[in-house]
């Protein structure tokens, strides 16, 4: 008896989804999945990939398990200038706990971090962002950690655009990442930043759960606390820093798989990318250009500006890219909105 | 036009799920999700969490993107006696490659495994294996590795069932991951050993992909072929020892989240189940009793044999177990079956 009504209920399920598949098809020629980017080499490589690696009758189709495409952050996805956002968060944190340190006004690097001084800033280090982060951001557990990053996060404004930093995302790649996913798609972070900085939010701004975002971390200690519960405590120890080769590094210790496509900005992925492009198959490898000054800011090969970041779009890496045949996407051209608040 | 059809399509649609959800129900009584355990608390404590968690209108339902379960291998998944899969494949491999190292006929600890003396190579320590792993299985491409090892697994055979190692796991913890799996759950691997060691089967073995095995570590580092191709290499350095605290560590590192279930056997599993016990809500802690000589073997407080493992279930731990609650899971009584080809 179950039986039949099994049958009635598949053949009522095949008919609806026949018809759904029939009107979408219909439908589908119309849609345009990034309707953000300007028509042209960048947007047609980008729809081109998805439809040959998705496509199960195309002879360059990839397995669903196989589809990995992983982001940088800083520059890719979101703003990175004047300063990463990070570094921002550092030196508000520094301000903030300043009065409970007056050694600081005359150590380094807190001294010139508290002088406002932009320039001798710019000439910080990574060593004394590491300094400023075990004496800021260790020692407490990851949940203190991850409250005090969203309060600054609900509070914190962008210089130039008054707004909150986790709307200076750009909306082409959010597509990008969209129409990734619903091709069966896992996108992943793969950043410099810290990890537990960009898992406060990656999720609500980018759709991407805390497991599929891979980047700079302190060790953690696992303990206990007064009434005997486990915590885990934020060590002044980096485990990892993932930048350059650390990126393919990182990707295999946490996906294990090579990615299928990979998206960077500057010389801080080009491991990723070159270790992309290494895999067999069909590979898609884009960078980002900052080349709208007027929307956004112009820097890199662009504009010639001095390389005082971990990573740069330098002329080499340009070089490398075209030489390569991968994509470099040219912000001013390629992309017809920049921000969702335009 | 079109508008007509999506309704038609909706309706039909919804009338199949109706109809399907109604005679599901009605079968769903007499479907046993676990028959490979016998009745009782360990068997309705899964049931009753996996309900707790997922009902909808459960006062204690968990969010789908929290519904994270980690589970130990070695004795939680698969057999562990008379040693540790890995160390029998690293034994087989120094067996394999002495041909070629003449001088390991006089150095330890490759004259010991060599020897073939069993009651002497239980007395190795962590130490010593690291020195076989770097000796043995670091400075080739990670793709080697994962070649290495699954010809290994293709071949090997276990002494006491003379069947391959994948065969040797436990399928009433399979059928657990199931259930958890059809309710929302995403199930990790949380390892002591080597993490692309047990990538190479997850998946095949375990239905675990890649990404969701967290596990001990070498660093690896990228480097360029002799065609310029970006690759990875094993470096003879330990980045991540998955025992004991760092379980709960690494699933912060990975995962970032608490889990929801832990299941293990031994001490090395202890801070991941006190872990996820202390988080606010619905928790499952469980640990794998090994107490049937007849089907399998037994050992810890059931034999009190001595410590001479990473992690074994000593006393101490049951007792921990006992009062904290967490459901011992004894494989004699609460386990019909123990492997698939039984």
């Amino acid at each position: 008896m179950l039986k039949h009504y099994y049958r009635l209920a598949a053949i009522l399920g095949l008919l609806s989804i026949l018809l759904l598949a029939l009107v979408t098809a219909a439908q589908e020629e119309t849609k345009d999945p990034l309707p953000s980017w300007n028509d042209g080499p960048r947007k047609k490589g980008i729809l081109e990939f998805v439809r040959l690696t998705t496509d199960k009758t195309s002879p360059k189709f990839v397995p669903v398990q196989e589809r990995i495409a992983t982001f940088d952050l800083d520059g890719t996805l979101w703003v990175e200038q004047p300063m990463y956002t990070q570094v921002i968060f550092m030196i508000d944190r520094v301000a903030a706990l300043a009065p409970k340190h007056p050694e600081w006004k005359t150590t380094e690097p807190f001294k010139t971090i508290l002088s406002g001084d932009k320039k001798a800033m710019g000439k910080l280090v990574f060593k004394d962002y590491e300094t400023v982060v075990n004496a800021t951001l260790a020692g407490m557990t990851v949940e203190a950690f991850s409250g005090i990053m969203k309060d600054w996060l609900a509070k914190a404004r962008h210089p130039r655009w008054n707004r909150p930093y986790t709307e200076l995302v750009y909306q082409p790649m959010l597509e990008v990442m969209n129409l990734l996913r619903a091709h069966g798609y896992k996108t992943y972070i793969v950043t410099g930043s810290g990890q537990d900085f960009v898992r406060a939010f990656a999720q609500k701004v980018f759709g991407i759960p805390p497991e599929q975002v891979i980047g700079s971390a302190l060790k953690t200690r696992y303990a206990y606390d007064k009434k005997g519960k486990g915590i885990l405590l934020r060590s002044p120890m980096l485990l990892l820093d993932d930048n350059f080769a650390d990126k393919p590094e990182d990707i295999y210790l946490f996906i294990g798989r090579r990615p299928r496509a990979a998206f960077g900005n500057s010389t801080g992925d080009r491991q990723m990318l070159e270790y992309t492009h290494a895999g067999a198959g069909p590979r898609l490898m884009m960078l980002v250009l900052h080349d709208d000054a007027k929307r956004e800011y112009a820097y890199g090969p662009a504009q010639d500006l001095p390389a005082s970041k971990v990573g740069t779009f330098t002329q080499a890496l340009y070089d490398e890219a075209v030489n390569q045949g991968w994509l470099v996407i040219s912000m001013k051209n390629d992309w017809r909105r920049m921000f969702l608040f335009e």
